[in-house]
């Protein structure tokens, strides 16, 4: 799956003496929540300091610059942003740093707030002015609000303003906070470094790349405070009166394969859905191979259970950036080639099944299946890790639009076949996948294949209303 | 004089098939008012445009990356920001963007508000949040306030909250408006394109840059604005219920000797004050000679009254940047001497009068004078075309503390002759200074030689307050 | 296996309306021979243009900047470069354009000569100036001699003066020459593209990249010109009169595994020495884990062979630059854990057989197992696709130093098994693994193994003499 | 004048702890000689290091990236390369490192070289290879010639082979050596820094602004050697038999106001030749005005002489850059007019003597008539400081061909006065200019305007011959 757009990575610790340094590692382990900006914001206990820039991680710090040398400080959070084409912008780089009447403040963001542009509207007849596209920074504004900074829980009561996914990290002069929406959408866990300092994540594979130890996931609607007397918890509603509704695409295909979010692992999860894919649609074919590396975990799993043997029948480049030319259509296929390259002897005269974790657009896809038979292939069954993709995500995901999903372009999977031109085609069924997960299928999210939705979707923030309009982009500063 | 920072330059057009082209012209025309920022806004009718970048015009707006073309629409506003020493903010530069309740606006400035900082702890209260250390942000915030959008006038509404030096340029989605401040600090003009087309900018060289004629200035307290019906015209105080206080240190320093502020051009006012220091501070001397460049006009005024013969005992270099390297003492005085050099020839063994426009500090002057001592000067006699300085200015002049200040530093004229090491000194009087210009001595601010402030100053703004703790260094964007 | 720098690839296109475009995506595919610089070199028949950068093909290539546009011409050679630790030098960059009596010469090279050194002190004290510390300079120098240029063939009878390995790409104002050394050490192939060009690259991947159809090997000895009578063959020895001795170590590690070199696909002698390994080295394990990437061929033979089932219990990072701040010790640590993360889930309570390609110093070996052991594996089982790496390779492959092979610093295999604190350890043997290829075994060159070199060495070049001295760094231009 | 491209400045230092950032403030001070590329060499008594690059010094040489720290050594040579319009060559930056059979040398040349194809071409023929379209480059392979090498004193022997303008500094491993050609065509001095090393550059203003003590001129012919034992000379020529031809044209227009060369100071020959100017072409006027500012001595002599008051009617801006845009025709038209504003009240109703140093193409000067007569001049009376340029230079100035030459193109005074639009029109006699300085006549090179030249031109190098071939650009590094 290449067509989705990817989410967002976060990063919070507290009192290391490596703090800054540890956030770069730990950005650079999301790196794949997000290629589009990184930044960091710091504390020395009274001024914040931020970085953020275009790109990936190290390329927004590279060497030579200074920049985490200057920002080396005991309290630092991290972000990792998103991948858009086209337009990109700076503005809407993280963390998103302001002042307001208590200070400075610093905030990463992941995830989608449903209701962001209600209260933009709401805010902006208030007299507030906006200066990024991002659902963010109306986080800022409630918190700025006079009738809020009295409260004696500032942060959960704004917290209770907002509707959607998010798992956020707020850097303050003296703290950190780092909170998870109710229905605990986005994964966001909590660890320690080997010298005994706490940190916040977006996943598991962020405390492996500093040696820190995965101590527990922060709970939805929970707030955890680090600060100098440690770690302290609280609860912004009531807990246990939500039924959570976990992204079950974190492990389709957001996560890394190493990471443990909602309880487990992931490539534990994809093993399973491959095994259960085998068994819902079974193949009579010579080899499974997967679309790497997405597709990787489900083909072993399919492999196994099947018992057809495994193979690699394409080569992933690791070097393709994302910034081509513009060719003429002839030379942007074959920049689609340079991603992957089909193994001509593993495929030629054989059966294949192909595993994909998921269709999105289908035209990328259509095309490895073009290359696999131009390659020889005899057969190709198509098997997907995850049921049919029909509807918008209001969390986080960035699918396409409804009309540019594969599954509502075509009726029925006998039209997606053919269209994909393989010789079998079949997904995984939606039960089948929630019982690859551990928590009962009603803790997860499926809104993108059932289209019914944990969270009432009233008035839907456009996030790239504004980002259109803005093309503020800023110079490199000569540090 | 080189101590005194710089201030900016503001220019907008409206209708003009090359409004943004024009734009980047002008503003290279004015980039002796500010070379460390710069940046553009343009609107297309609907949406509003914008870039702004670190350095010098030609630098931010490079060719080989698109940004003019994309730019390229039919109103357009630019910024030119003053120069500081070390801290310097991408987020600081100038159009600001941002969007409030009646859509986009973007707003340039030149000038200083002396009640920024109460104004912004006032809307902090209210629950503000601000991204910049800019007093220019407040004024965008006051434009969104729900009782200023409703107002007949918002915008003359607005200006009647703030209190200092302010020339503006807005930029809305369909329009341009540009103001000046009641007391007619800055300058303002408005000029006329060779095709028909309105443009507004801080010097009348702009206006020759794009062959574009000076029409008349702006008045102090209008409002003129720039849209599909031409331009109108309005003011939001009562015309002539206030006495200008323009700044004549403009005169003295700032502006370009070819343009026209206030009434009249500004190398006749510094021909007039060289002519009027020869009659206050006769010399016996030699020669004549300035400190190039904004010594050379009073210099060639002192020759002509004196009688003394014109000559160039200094050479500018016209390549000496502004970002050394940070070298030993040693090493930091030769770079002084990199931007000036002596001419042996003309200066050995001479008595020479030598003219600079201001003395601030001091401690160039007093390098300067050595090494006219050194190249075999037998007399040196300093002349100086504006009274000593003694107090900040708040209205934009960004003048080094009041400790710093060469006045302050020395009691009397003869201490301060005797750090300099010249043979005699003479300052111009305040009355004379002010006889060399046309309107009525009262019709200028002096307050920098008197400390009488035209507009009285409570609680000043203290633009670096937040510019330290925001290292908020944004990358350079691949377009 | 990580220890080991990388080679070069080199790219040819003769004629197509798109050669730059298309040199562009070969060097695209080919980038997993070199990445430390790349560069492509054009002519519109009368001159030779020629554009060369620090960095992968996407950075210096980038977009915005019109580089392929003006290079732009029916003829083109292209050239990635390897990487090597620490020093880099852009004036070794390739290809590498001159100018001799005969006019302009162009060449880019893959392999390295053993008579470099000789040779430049002959022609240095013949005369001749060096601008670069490359091998590659001398070839041009030969080709420039008096003596040679006026040779019924120059180009064959310069070939004859060298010693070593050389794939070679010549681009003449009107030609293309390819030529392959007599022991076709490193690869060589011809291609021909959808409308009927021919094209010369390294590695067949580059064809897949462009829609080529691979025709045939450039053969050892051999010259191919492709000019405007389309393509024809010469010998600069007598064919046959000088067994093959291919690096295997292509097959082994560098070649990307959908390639076809020296007569068959990389993947499919991986995988048969992965079985090979399995028959000599049986384990009693639970799973087979690849290092990816490089090792997975040969751990899916490994499973098919054993039997035990494959898995992915280490994750790959696609992100992982290589420009890493210098931190201490303990943060380094941390960086190579950013490129290779462990799947806890997989390895954990299990008896693992992990497969490598290959040990060279075996430092990152040694961190892999110890990530293993951390993770809870039971027991760890090294198996090892070729055998211990003993000897310097001076053919091109960039091994360190004697002494820092692991394979020399422990005497034996239990010493090394007790090193990288394995339970088991077995190397495939050398007659195990040429048996994996298809050409008889004395057709490929083992010499880093059995110390048994097929070109006598006498002097080596050090390709670092001249690289230390020169830090002749170029500022990107403004085109 | 601005047509004219200009020549280059070159600075050697011997045994100055800080040898490296007084070549950097030297090439600062050198920099109106060239401002395409910047280079500095420097040698730590084993080895050279070398850094250049495209743009102005301190562009090049920026902070932050440590490039002068890692240079820092004892002896140390620099350039600064002359202006080209569009095509500049990163691989044509000086110094110029190589490696010969005596190991590294680096060398930096202010001049041109007449026989430098003739001497390439039969290099070539010798096999020898080039990498540049520079003439320096043919200079390093006569030093290594064999026959060359082992001559007693190398260098001598080279030089004598060299026909045409040199001012040339080489830095071996452990010395250095500057050498002037036979004519003393370019200027060079030797110097003493306050610590007692000795410095060679192109022009006293270097020494100025390093605080170094002008000694003398390098004599023409004559070799200076800075190494351990101070400074010795020798010739390579018999002293006295070759008269000088002293380009004129570097008083006229190319040094520094500040700068002694040929024995005097430039500020005062164009102080005279204005005198002269006035003696031979008075006028009937109000004022007097320089074109800023080359012509501006001229023009206070001019004053002096008549007794007409000197004004400033043009203003010249400070931060025009030279990297435009390519606009419409009439978009560089405006572009013109940012380099020089005039002031309207200097110039308006009255009549007027301009006066320029020379003419070249005439475009420019045009269109500066035209400005002052658009902003009111009664009567314009062009004055110019040299005679009309009739013939190309082939010593190293860039003059445009001979057909784009004014005084070429009219038939005389009159068509040239129509042309430019002017009242009168005047140029100062060959033998008043000649009068003007101190040497006898018949010591200086006029050949741009009699046509004869001093050394016999054979076969014209065409120094852009290779240029426009290689467009070989690399990229920035990263240190």
């Amino acid at each position: 799956m290449t067509d989705k757009k990817e989410e967002c990575g976060i990063f919070a610790i507290y009192g290391d003496p490596e703090s800054v340094q540890k956030t770069y590692f730990a950005l650079h382990s999301l790196q794949h929540r997000g290629q589009e900006s990184a930044g960091i914001a710091s504390s020395d206990g009274e001024l914040i300091h931020c970085f953020t820039g275009m790109g990936q991680v190290n390329r927004v710090f590279r060497a030579g610059r200074g920049i985490l040398e200057r920002l080396d400080n005991p309290m630092a959070i991290g972000h990792v942003r998103y991948s858009t084409t086209g337009s990109s912008n700076p503005t809407n780089a993280q963390p998103f740093l302001s002042e307001y009447s208590r200070g400075q403040i610093a905030v990463a963001h992941n995830g989608n707030l449903i209701n962001a542009t209600l209260l933009r509207d709401e805010y902006e007849a208030y007299g507030h002015i906006f200066k990024t596209s991002n659902d963010t920074e109306i986080i800022v504004h409630l918190m700025a609000k006079p009738s809020h900074v009295v409260k004696p829980d500032p942060l959960g009561h704004v917290l209770n303003h907002l509707q959607g996914a998010y798992s956020l990290v707020f850097l303050f002069a003296d703290r950190i906070e780092a909170a998870r929406d109710p229905y605990g959408i986005r994964p966001l866990c909590l660890g320690k470094t080997e010298n005994g300092h706490y940190c916040v994540t977006s996943e598991t594979c962020a405390l492996d790349a500093i040696n820190a130890t995965y101590i527990r996931d922060v709970e939805p609607g929970e707030i955890v405070t680090l600060d100098k007397h440690g770690i302290r918890s609280r609860f912004f509603i009531e807990p246990g009166t939500i039924i959570p509704a976990h992204c079950i695409f974190e492990h389709v295909y957001f996560a890394k394969q190493s990471s443990i979010i909602f309880g487990e692992n992931v490539h534990d999860v994809r093993i399973r859905s491959g095994r259960q894919l085998a068994k819902e649609h079974p193949a009579d074919a010579d080899i499974v191979i997967p679309v790497p590396d997405s597709g990787t975990s489900a083909a072993i799993g399919y492999a196994r259970e099947s018992g057809i043997p495994f193979d690699m029948g394409f080569v992933r480049s690791h070097y393709v950036g994302r910034t081509f030319l513009s060719p003429s259509q002839d030379m942007r296929d074959l920049a689609v080639k340079l991603k992957l390259t089909v193994v001509r002897s593993v495929v030629e005269g054989k059966r294949i099944v192909v595993i994909d974790d998921s269709i999105v657009r289908g035209t990328t896809t259509k095309g490895k299946i073009k290359s696999l038979r131009k390659a020889g292939a005899k057969e190709v069954h198509m098997r997907v890790a995850c049921p049919p993709i029909k509807h918008p995500c209001f969390y986080g995901v960035d699918f396409p639009t409804h009309e540019e999903l594969l599954a509502n372009q075509k009726k029925g999977i006998e039209a997606i076949r053919e269209f994909l031109n393989v010789d079998s085609l079949g997904y995984i069924s939606l039960e089948g996948l929630l019982g690859c997960a551990s928590l009962p299928a009603d803790h997860y999210c499926n809104a993108c294949w059932s289209g019914q939705y944990r969270i009432p979707v009233s008035k839907i923030v456009n996030k790239f209303s504004m980002e259109r309009h803005q093309m503020q982009l800023f110079d490199e500063h000569e540090m």
